[in-house]
C-alpha cells in the first residue's frame, strides 16, 4: 500500500475528470490521487503529465491508503448508476469523516437520496454542480458545492484553489445542504438554455430583417459584447457566426443541421419550477423550441402553412413599426435580448429562492450570482447588478423590480414591444422574446383575467372563488339560482 | 351476508361518487352496491335516493358478498394514499377476474405502478379518467378507461350505459394498457387549462382594448357560441360574464380575486411533455399564468415597472395595426382565439401520441378526440374535426398540418398576428396568444436559429453537429486551429 501523500483524489478520468485532477495537481499544496475503471487511462495521464506529480491507484483499496484524512474524493463520472457505483466503492474503503464529492450532473433528488444514505456511514457527502464545460475544467471552473458544513471545512480551500477567479473572488461558495449545489447547478443551465434560445432569436431577426450576412452580424454582436450585454455568450456567438465552413465555403452557421440537441437539465429546470409553482416561461420556450426544431417530421408537414407575404418581411429592413433604419432595428433587437435576459434570469433566481425554501437550503442568492462571474457558461458582467440588487434588498420579491433592472427595463420595454411587433408581423418566431414581454406585463398589471379563471373554475368545479371586498372563500350556485353562498374552503 | 344482487360497486360517497353512483342506478340493467368509510354518508344517500335501490354495504366484506361476478367496483377517492388504502381492501376480499376500476385523478405513472401490483394477484385494475365534474358525473361523463382488453369485456357496457353521448355515441373507450386512461385525463386537464387562458386574454384584450362591460363582452361570447368556436367553456364564460354580485351590484368578475387556483394536473401535463420531447407551450403557458398570478407580493414589487402610455391603450378601441373598427378588432381576437386553440389542442394530441409511443399504447387519436365531444369540460364542435383528421390521416405527424386546421389557420393568421401585435403594443400581456402564434411561425419555419445554438453548444461543450450536406457528426476545433473534424457520436 502507498503511504497517504495525496491531500485530494479524482475518480474516472475521462475528459472532465482528467482537466479537473491536472487543474487541481498546478495549484500550490495539493497532491492529486488519481484513479480511473480502466488502468489504460489512468497511465496515459500520468505518463502525459510528468509535472502534475499524479499518485495514481489502481484499485479503491490503494486509493484510499493514498489519501491523507479527512480523505476527500472527486467523483467525475457519468450520472446515474455508474455514480451510484463508485460512491458504494469509495463508501466502502473510506471511514467516518471522510468526504466523497460527486461532481457529475446530478439531478438534485438523486442527491439528496445519496446524501442521506451515505451520511448514515458517517462519511461526507457533497453534490458539487461544475460549470465550465473542459476548458472550465483544466483552467477553473465555477463550482456550486452542496453537502455539510463540515466538509467545507476542509473541501473549501481545495476547491477555492482551482475555481475560475472573478474580480478578485473565486467562484466558489458553499452553497447549503445535501442537492442545495446541484439545485443552483440544474437552474444556472435552464437559465443558459433561456440565453441562447435569446441569442439565437436576436440573430434570427436581424439576419432574416435586415438580409445581413453571418459574418456582419458577428460584428454587432462583437459590438454588443463590448457593452451591457458584455458575457462569454455572447462572445462565442460572435466567433461562431464569423466562422467559415472550410469545404463550402458557406458560413458555418448555415451548413449546420438546425436541430438543436439537449441533455434534459432545461427539462429538469422547467419540471421543478412546475412543481414548486414558479413561472419560468423563458427557460420552458427554450426548451420547447429546442424539441421543437427536433422534430423534423412535423416540420416538414407543416412547411406548407402560409405566414405573412413577403413583402412584409421585406419592409423590416426599412424598419417595423416606426423604426426609421436598419440600425435602430438592430438597437432595439439589443434591447429586447436585454430585457429578456432580464426577466430569464428574475425567473432563474425565483427558482432558487423557491427551492430553498421547499428543501430548507439557506441560499445566498447574491453568492450565487457573484460565483457565476466567472468560469461557467452565463458568465457575464450583469451578474455583478444580481449581485448588487441581492445586496442591498436580500428578500427582494421580484429580482426584475430592483431598480437597476427597473432603469434598464424601463429604457428597454418600447423597443423590446416593437421587436414583438415584428416578429409577429414578419412571421419570424420568437417565442423567448414574445414569452417575456408577455410575462413583464402581466407581473405588472394591476388586474389579470386569472379573475375570470377562478369564476370558470367555480362554475364547472365548484372550486370557489375569494372575493376583494373581504376575507372568505365564496361559491356561486351556477346550476341553482345563482345566489352566492359561503364555502368552507375545502378546495 | 347479503345475496350478490348488484354488478357494479362504488367506494366513496363524496360528491362526486354519490352523483356517479346515482347515474348507475339510473340505467337499465344496473344495480348498484355502496361502500363508504363513514356510515353516515351512505345511510344518508340510500335515504335520499330510495328510487335507486341501492345495496348498502357497511364492511369491504359485504362489500365483495353483494356483488356479482366478475366483482367490478369502482373507487371514487382521494388520489394518493387514500386510493392505494381502498385498493388493499379491495384485493383483500376480491377475487382473481374481479374488476377494481379507480375513478380518481391518479397521475398515471401511480396507476401504472398500482396496475402491475394488482395484476399479480389476478384481479384486473383499471384507472379510468372521468371529466365532467359533479354534474357530469350524475347525468353522464366523459370516461377514459384504461387497463387490460380483458377486463373491458365486462366493464364497457356498464361504462357505456352511463356516459354521456354525442351525436348518438357513448363518450367512453377503452384507451389502452394500464395508465394510458389517466395519461390521456391528464392531457385533457392541460387542454382545459390551455383553453381556459385562451379565453380569459380574449375577454381582457376586449375588455381593456375596446372598454366594452363583462355583460357586453358576456353577448359577444354568446354570439362566438354560435359558430365554430362552439364549446362548453365558451357557454360558462358567457354566463359568468353576465353574473352581477348580489352585494356590490358590481359585475362578479370584477370582485373575484385575479389569483387562479390549480390542482396540478396542468403541471403534470408539462412535466410529461418535457420528459417525452413534446413541446406544449400553450399549456405550459396558460400553467405559469394561473401561478404569475398566484404571487401577489411579486405583483406589488413589480407594479411599478412602465407600460405604453396609456394614450396607446385608448387607441386600441379605434383599431390597432390597421384593423378598423372595434368589431372588426373582437373580430381579430375570435380568429386569434380560434387559431392558438388549434395550436393548444395539436400540441396535446402531440403528447397523447408521444405518450403512446413511450409507454407501449395503442390509442386511437380520433377515438379520443369523439369521447371528449360530450360530458368533459372541453367539450366541443370542434372536436369532430380533429376525429375526422385523425380518422382520413390515423398517422398524421402534426394535427395543424391537416387540410380543414390548415384552411382555419391560412384565414386566421393575419387576425392573430394584428391581435398579438396589439397585445405588444398596449401592454396587455396575451402570453398563450403569442406562445401559440411563436409555436405556428416556428413548425411551419424553413430554417430556425437552432443551427446557431447547435454551434455554440460545439463551441463550449464539444456536443458535435450535424451537417446539411453529408452524414456523420462533426466538431469545429474552436480553441484550436478551427478546423473540422469527423467526431464519434457519442454526445
Amino acid at each position: 500500500m502507498p503511504e497517504a501523500s495525496a491531500n485530494i483524489g479524482v475518480v474516472g478520468l475521462a475528459v472532465m475528470g482528467s482537466n479537473l485532477a491536472r487543474n487541481l495537481a498546478s495549484r500550490e499544496g495539493n497532491t492529486v490521487a488519481v484513479l480511473n475503471r480502466s488502468r489504460a487511462k489512468t497511465d496515459e495521464l500520468v505518463a502525459a503529465h510528468p509535472e502534475a506529480g499524479f499518485v495514481p491507484a489502481f484499485s479503491y483499496e490503494e486509493f484510499a491508503a493514498s489519501l491523507q484524512r479527512p480523505r476527500t474524493a472527486i467523483i467525475m463520472v457519468k450520472a446515474g448508476g455508474p455514480t451510484d457505483a463508485v460512491i458504494d466503492e469509495l463508501v466502502r474503503v473510506f471511514e467516518p469523516g471522510d468526504i466523497i464529492v460527486d461532481g457529475g450532473n446530478a439531478y438534485f433528488p438523486d442527491t439528496i437520496r445519496r446524501e442521506k444514505a451515505v451520511r448514515e456511514t458517517g462519511i461526507n457527502f457533497v453534490g458539487a454542480g461544475i460549470s465550465g464545460g473542459e476548458e472550465g475544467a483544466l483552467l477553473g471552473p465555477s463550482i456550486m458545492p452542496g453537502g455539510s458544513k463540515e466538509s467545507w471545512v476542509t473541501l473549501g480551500p481545495i476547491l477555492r484553489s482551482i475555481a475560475a477567479v472573478a474580480e478578485g473572488e473565486p467562484c466558489v461558495t458553499h452553497i447549503g445542504a445535501d442537492g442545495a449545489g446541484h439545485f443552483v447547478k440544474m437552474v444556472h443551465n435552464g437559465i443558459e438554455y433561456a440565453d441562447m434560445q435569446l441569442i439565437a432569436e436576436a440573430y434570427d431577426l436581424i439576419r432574416r430583417g435586415t438580409g445581413k450576412t453571418p459574418a456582419q452580424i458577428a460584428d454587432i454582436f462583437a459590438d454588443w459584447n463590448t457593452g451591457e450585454l458584455e458575457s462569454y455568450l455572447i462572445e462565442i456567438t460572435a466567433e461562431v457566426l464569423r466562422q467559415t465552413d472550410a469545404e463550402t465555403g458557406r458560413p458555418l452557421v448555415d451548413v449546420i443541421v438546425d436541430q438543436a440537441g439537449a441533455k434534459g437539465t432545461g427539462a429538469w429546470t422547467v419540471q421543478t419550477a412546475l412543481a414548486l409553482g414558479v413561472p419560468v416561461s423563458g427557460i420552458a420556450e427554450a426548451t420547447f423550441a429546442r424539441s421543437l426544431s427536433s422534430h423534423p417530421e412535423q416540420r416538414a408537414a407543416a412547411a406548407h402553412l402560409p405566414g405573412p407575404d413577403a413583402l412584409r418581411l421585406a419592409a423590416l429592413a426599412q424598419g417595423p413599426e416606426g423604426v426609421a433604419d436598419e440600425d435602430a432595428f438592430i438597437e432595439d433587437v439589443r434591447l429586447a435580448l436585454y430585457a429578456s435576459k432580464i426577466v430569464a434570469y428574475s425567473q432563474g433566481f425565483d427558482e432558487i429562492r423557491a427551492g430553498a425554501a421547499e428543501y430548507g437550503w439557506d441560499i445566498d442568492l447574491a453568492a450565487v450570482s457573484r460565483i457565476w462571474r466567472g468560469g461557467c457558461i452565463i458568465r457575464a458582467q450583469f451578474l455583478n447588478r444580481i449581485a448588487d440588487a441581492y445586496t442591498t434588498t436580500p428578500d427582494l420579491p421580484v429580482l426584475l423590480a430592483a431598480p437597476y433592472f427597473t432603469e434598464a427595463l424601463t429604457r428597454s420595454q418600447t423597443a423590446w414591444r416593437r421587436v414583438v411587433i415584428a416578429a409577429a408581423q414578419s412571421g419570424i418566431p420568437a417565442p423567448a422574446f414574445s414569452s417575456s414581454l408577455s410575462y413583464y406585463d402581466g407581473i405588472r398589471a394591476d388586474r389579470l383575467p386569472a379573475a375570470l379563471i377562478q369564476a370558470q373554475r367555480d362554475y364547472f368545479g365548484a372550486h370557489t372563488y375569494r372575493r376583494t371586498d373581504k376575507p372568505g372563500t365564496f361559491h356561486t350556485l351556477w346550476s341553482g339560482n345563482r345566489t352566492e353562498i359561503e364555502a368552507e374552503d375545502t378546495h
